[in-house]
């Protein structure tokens, strides 16, 4: 019987200097002396990411993707072959390899590539040497340009698909996301003093935890974990705890309940006030915004009147100003009146698989919200999720509220009676 | 006819920080504008390779030298990415590629890899585009394991030799190494306040004056160089003045006499005091320091007396503590009284073609320290240079007397009769 395999992931804040790697090195070392096989992906060190962006901006308004892409991924590499210098201060053998050499290859989308395949050759033939990988998280080889390889990353957070993909790509027993947090919360802890750690989430649960704004995870990487059903545990790099399963969670049927809150500021709502009621007036307002990269996210269109309607939506709030700018000009063109922004407003989510199909789940969100005061602007619902766009400075409130009203600080059982 | 293809080389300095790197890239678009396709080497930024090794120090006490290579190179990817960036913000087309990309191969030596060869079809690839194209120096690809490409560094100052090598491999028409001085002087100007840029000098003559210590050309840059009969134009990057050319000297025979004086004060004087004057001595001192990889320069032995002689040398002032640990351990064995050491001296030269073949310059030489009082402890010739060591507060003093004497701030006329 072969010793386990398993990947392990480091953040940047858990690689952030030369005493926090030492410990990193530990963690690795004791997991390896446990009898584990390891393949240790690592992001750069704590803030140099954005370091090498600030350079690249005080170069040029408008880098180019190829270089800004070969330039970010030398964060990683700096950072891997450094904990795998600590790991030979500790007597472990280590070798650190980029996402190229640990056959990592992408598509040719500078920025934000996606993985093509991985190709682990090399690293099984390190770890049959008896080695630890350490793998530069957060990029990998284009061959999109035949006999012209280049560097792709794989955009932020990216070392958590590295990660995940890895283990896939090596059937390995374990992926672990080392974090700055212990695990997924029913709510961020940092304004909901009662949230509690959720010892599973289902990949279903927690892609839309991701996507309305809990940071813990990146979305593709839970994406990728679904799809090759690879069992990810997220857990703390600086205290001993057990943390969260990310998996197909058996019980999802009958569990049927809220099983977390997620909330994100970045948003922004615009309106178009009095836009003419006619056929194909969304689409020349939110094509541009499409061929300009910007997500847009809930959209509402009030009833109209008098052959007029408000249309409204929202978009990442760091978008807001590129929106306006692509806007304005074709206002007379759509014949709209004006333009109102407002960046000061919030999305509050309840998450849990089966919401939409146990009625109730709305109701009691929107009277929860109302008791506490908070007004809501905005709705939209998934398969799993209802989202409230409030005002952001209500946020605290609508949150500690919902997290009581749905009974989340109670360790779950598995109920098979809808809330 | 094509244009002509220059290979420019800017260091670290030249290329600190946005600001500095803005302005190389001026300087590379008035090259470009004035008709030459261009392939550009860039050192790391400013101080990071210091950096970066500190950061390894804080690590552990002996980094792994493939580990350390990895790292290192990051340096130049990130300069060579930021260079490319701002030649994109003038409107300039233009490409970074690591030295991997840019097809130079190495052995696997890493901290000081030579190079195997140049395999430009990449880089000849981007320039048929019309790219200009910028190499991250100072590193390239051993695939020494095959199936295993490794990244190397060349050692210090690699960036002068990447640029050499690629001059030669690409067959340039110019190689132009800027840096932040005006060229080749006749003794360092911020001693010699008399001394002059030269414009011409012989590569035989740089390789000593690089030996004994003038750092403005890598000693393997220089050898290259010569074997590829590269012609190297060093010159400022901060202003816009002739540089001074490495080329084979047409004149030489007829110059013969002293182009210019070198000074080192990276150097220490051990003497192993009462030695037994018996065979196999010398031997017994010198291989543990060589296996240690410590460079001896300078040897002398005293004429001995009762059959016990003193032996002096010197090694780099930086080794000085790692001969002393390997040798005291040995005193008892080889028998020698007691091992004393002088870190500060100095070592002075005056270097010229044919100086071995006319008679008086040694004599000269002497004469001229002798009368500025400058004591000499140690002597050492080559064919075209004679060097002694000094002590350090009297360099200065020895420069200034020594370039007065051979009339060296007085523009060279080819004479045929020896000084």
């Amino acid at each position: 019987m072969s010793s386990p395999l398993v990947v392990q992931k480091f953040g940047g804040s858990s690689v952030a200097n030369a005493e926090r790697m030492q410990r990193v090195a530990r963690r690795i070392k004791r997991e390896r002396d446990s009898g584990s096989r390891l393949v240790v992906v690592v992001s750069a060190m704590g803030d140099t990411t954005d370091e090498l962006l600030a350079l690249a901006a005080a170069i040029t308004d408008e880098p180019d993707p190829r270089e800004l892409d070969m330039l970010l991924a030398t964060g990683e590499h700096q950072s891997a072959t450094l904990v795998s210098m600590a790991l030979h201060g500790l007597g472990v053998p280590a070798i650190s390899l980029t996402g190229a050499q640990a056959g990592i290859t992408t598509d040719g989308t500078y920025g934000r590539a996606r993985i093509a395949g991985v190709e682990p050759s090399r690293i099984q033939h390190e770890l049959d040497q008896g080695k630890v990988v350490i793998v530069a998280g957060f990029q990998g080889l284009s061959v999109a340009a035949p006999g012209h390889a280049e560097t792709t990353t794989l955009g932020r957070g990216g070392s958590d698909t590295t990660a995940v993909a890895l283990a896939a790509g090596l059937k390995a027993d374990r992926c672990q996301i080392f974090t700055d947090v212990k695990g997924i919360y029913t709510a961020d802890p940092r304004v909901v003093p009662a949230a509690r750690q959720l010892p599973l989430i289902g990949y279903e649960e927690m892609l839309e935890m991701a996507h309305q704004g809990a940071q813990v995870m990146q979305v593709r990487a839970v994406e990728l974990g679904w799809v090759n059903n690879v069992v990810i545990e997220v857990l703390s790099s600086f205290e001993d705890a057990p943390g969260t399963l990310i998996t197909e969670d058996p019980h999802v049927e009958q569990r049927n309940k809220v099983r977390g809150l997620a909330h994100d500021r970045n948003v922004a709502k615009l309106t178009l006030v009095a836009v003419p009621d006619s056929p194909g007036v969304a689409a020349r307002v939110f094509e541009p915004l499409a061929e300009a990269g910007i997500n847009v996210d809930i959209i509402v269109q009030n009833v109209g009147h008098h052959g007029a309607t408000d249309l409204s939506f929202t978009t990442p709030r760091v978008e807001l100003a590129r929106a306006k700018r692509i806007l304005e000009p074709i206002a007379r063109e759509l014949g709209f009146r004006e333009l109102t922004t407002d960046a000061s407003v919030a999305k509050v989510s309840i998450i849990g698989a089966g919401i939409q199909n146990a009625p109730g789940y709305a109701a009691r969100m929107f009277r929860a919200l109302a008791d506490a005061g908070v007004n809501i602007e905005m709705i939209s619902t998934s398969e799993i999720r209802i989202t409230a766009m409030i005002a952001e400075d209500q946020l605290p409130v609508a949150l500690n509220a919902l997290h009581a009203a749905f009974q989340l600080e109670q360790p779950e059982a598995i109920d098979s009676a809808a809330g």
